[in-house]
């Protein structure tokens, strides 16, 4: 993978309706991106893959969607309005601002465990300049959450926030769960949504935006069973990593963040890394945060948090651990680890070898010729019955074979299904596998189990 | 339905986990709802159904994910930030503000073609007070769109908007689709998200809130085509509403919406509306809204959005057919339509008349008896047969037989299967209909094909 650059993997995604950057009639709008219609695709292929394996085929799992607009209050006890912050820095000349701590790592300076004055001093220290080659000062701590106002008349105004994670939804919803479904300790509460951080500098892709989607838990536990648990969720992490997206395990490293690094709250973080072509970044993340959270929303709202054991043992504020888990960064890792150059008779092939339970489309029908009109009929049979059946199959009939074939490369598509002369007497057809290229005879009745 | 109150629903909603109030906790934030555990699988077998219905069992669409944040010359461009407004009129002594039209629809005026002007002149002639019982006065448009800032630069910083509606998502990222996948017309885009919009006074539980998911197509389509395009969009709906939602079609009712009220653009639109128990009231939109979105857009962005057709013929810019779907709408009307009361036993039950596969449950598993482990080891073997191949399984031993059934009449589980001392013999079980209370005795491995 290391001759494969982000730029061939945000080409491809444009080129092929993957990603587009947001609002690009209109030049763009940093950090915002849209999805077309095969990274929908994909997206919602990887989200249903991780709520039916987390959450519908569990027995503690509650899924919850809770609204991005919460009550400020919220991000007031979560220490989210006071502490919500980034280090940024200043190039004195352009005015221009950056996140501190990227400026040093491009600078080659390892900045685990230093704090805004730590790296300020860094800064002066080594003489580094902004990346239009300026003097840096002002560094300074910037506030991510995006503020709005909600209400029509100005007394009854307040300033609120666009939720800056998804975790809050789940915190505030805790007693309302317990209430409802009386569930036995351990259980989790998971949720799937958007989340909005004002980054200083959005860049790699998809990979640092201010618009993202998370996938989620928090989960509920006794404090003294915490090591244990925390366990099982590593393991569980490495499960869906790699039997469900299939990212190569050898490139995906854990990193246990030190306890200068570590949130205050946090008891022990372990940060999922992903060899990205830009380097070793963040994939996911799994901490331990103790009952600080809870206990901030019970201090705050005024209402008991607590959890009564069933048993009549003394109630008490649950502890939990909470495996996040980027969508945007999931689907990322997926296009990385699928995207693949070979050559084939003497030309350069790209292709997308994706599993096929995630590719966005999982076969392609095309009639050998488009001008015979016995092929296109028989194809378009072939192609209603597997359409009604798989959903996400396509029809492609411009062009020759082998640029439909290139064409379903590029979008990972793992068989081409081509109706022929012999097909009009024997009822087989061609099946061109992605990967290896290629292509056997089989019967109609045969395709649904094979494709 | 006329006997059923929409706080039999919301408290129904609230008390099994299908809504509660946003932050709940903190008092709420007036307008946004959380979806609990069941209103979050209903939720999503209703999106799924019409994602399967509308985008992935048709030829002709393209579905997508646009940010919530969008260049604001989007906004500008679509002509919300001049008037995306609402009539807004002030109760002079309390400075409380309310929805001028809904004021006068409370006091049984009929606002069709009132603009501003008329409806305030309306409110003096009637003498028409507050809800107070306060004179009004005040009477201005209030813009609905919530503001926010993005950047870290001073400079840089700029007021963009949260979506209003995901339609203007569709429009900017026409240019992507055709460009990328060389759709034939008619084709459409499709979108399911998130939208906000800053309610004057949010009401009827999830029907006028502050944060809302829509379900959307951008339908383009050849200016002389319009008619019949628009018919088959008609006749779609009704056939989602009837076959999928399984809404009675006598509670749906098609308003052709004047030319006075419709939006200056608009050729056409019909509303659908609904029997809701707190009135008629809108459920869908269908809108022919020519070529005025992408015309604006082509001109302030400069892009040339003209679709060329394969023929050679001239370009020319595609009309568009829009129906809307409102998600928590949707949702409601099913729960609206499901939730019964009957007598049994000679005690009042409620239960919820789910169509199966929107059911949030699909089959409860019990041991008769808890305190037998035989009973409760066969039993777990149903249920995790069960449970593998539906996900949608929940288990239930706690209190009697009669009250797990009161419980999963409750939330709408089509089956209930109890394993009793008979099953250890002959590996049958009992299945109780939910609608019926009838029981029947049934084999475990005819169970998957049954329930």
């Amino acid at each position: 993978m290391s001759d494969i650059s982000l730029e061939d993997i945000a080409s491809l995604a444009k080129r092929r309706g993957f990603i587009y950057q947001g609002s690009e009639i209109y030049g763009g709008l940093a950090g915002t991106w849209d999805y077309g219609p095969l990274g929908t695709a994909l997206k919602r292929n990887i989200t249903n893959a991780w709520w039916k394996f987390f959450v519908d085929s569990r027995d503690d799992m509650y899924g919850i969607e809770s609204a991005i607009l919460m009550n400020p209050k919220v991000w007031e006890a979560s220490g989210h309005v006071s502490g919500f912050t980034d280090p940024l820095i200043e190039d004195l000349k352009t005015k221009k601002r950056y996140r501190l701590d990227h400026v040093l790592e491009d600078a080659g300076v390892d900045v685990r465990g230093m704090d805004l004055a730590a790296m300020s001093a860094a800064i002066k220290e080594q003489g580094i300049k902004s990346p239009d080659g300026n003097e840096l000062g002002n560094p300074a701590s910037f506030n991510m959450l995006f503020e709005t106002s909600m209400g029509a008349v100005e007394g009854e105004k307040s300033t609120i926030y666009l939720r800056g994670e998804t975790a809050q939804g789940m915190f505030v919803n805790f007693k309302n769960i317990v209430d409802t479904f009386y569930p036995d300790l351990p259980f989790g509460v998971a949720q799937i949504g958007k989340a909005f951080r004002n980054e200083i500098s959005p860049r790699d892709f998809v990979f640092r935006v201010r618009e993202f989607e998370i996938m989620e838990f928090e989960y509920f536990i006794s404090p003294n069973s915490w090591e244990g648990e925390f366990e099982k969720w590593r393991v569980a992490m490495h499960e869906w990593c790699e039997k469900i997206l299939e990212l190569p395990a050898d490139k995906i490293h854990e990193l246990e963040v030190s306890p200068e690094d570590r949130a205050h709250y946090s008891k022990r973080t372990v940060d999922f890394e992903f060899d990205f072509p830009f380097g070793k970044k963040e994939l996911y993340g799994l901490a331990y945060r103790t009952d600080f959270d809870l206990t901030n929303h019970q201090n705050a709202s005024g209402k008991n948090l607590e959890y009564r054991p069933k048993d009549g043992s003394a109630p008490f504020i649950p502890h939990v651990i909470e495996p996040t888990f980027g969508v945007d960064r999931s689907l990322m890792a997926v296009l990385c680890t699928a995207y693949t150059e070979d050559e084939m008779n003497g030309e350069k092939r790209i292709y997308l070898k994706l599993p096929k339970h995630l590719a966005p489309i999982k076969a392609c029908v095309s009639p050998l010729l488009k001008n015979k009109p016995e092929l296109v009929t028989k194809a378009r049979e072939v192609y209603d019955m597997l359409k009604k059946e798989l959903g996400a199959v396509m029809w492609d009939d411009n062009g020759n074979i082998g640029k439909r074939y290139r064409r379903q490369d590029e979008i990972g598509t793992p068989a081409c299904i081509v109706i022929d002369f012999q097909t009009l007497e024997d009822n087989t057809v061609t099946v061109r596998n992605r990967d290896t290229a290629e292509q056997v005879r089989m019967k109609i009745e045969d395709l649904l189990a094979n494709v």
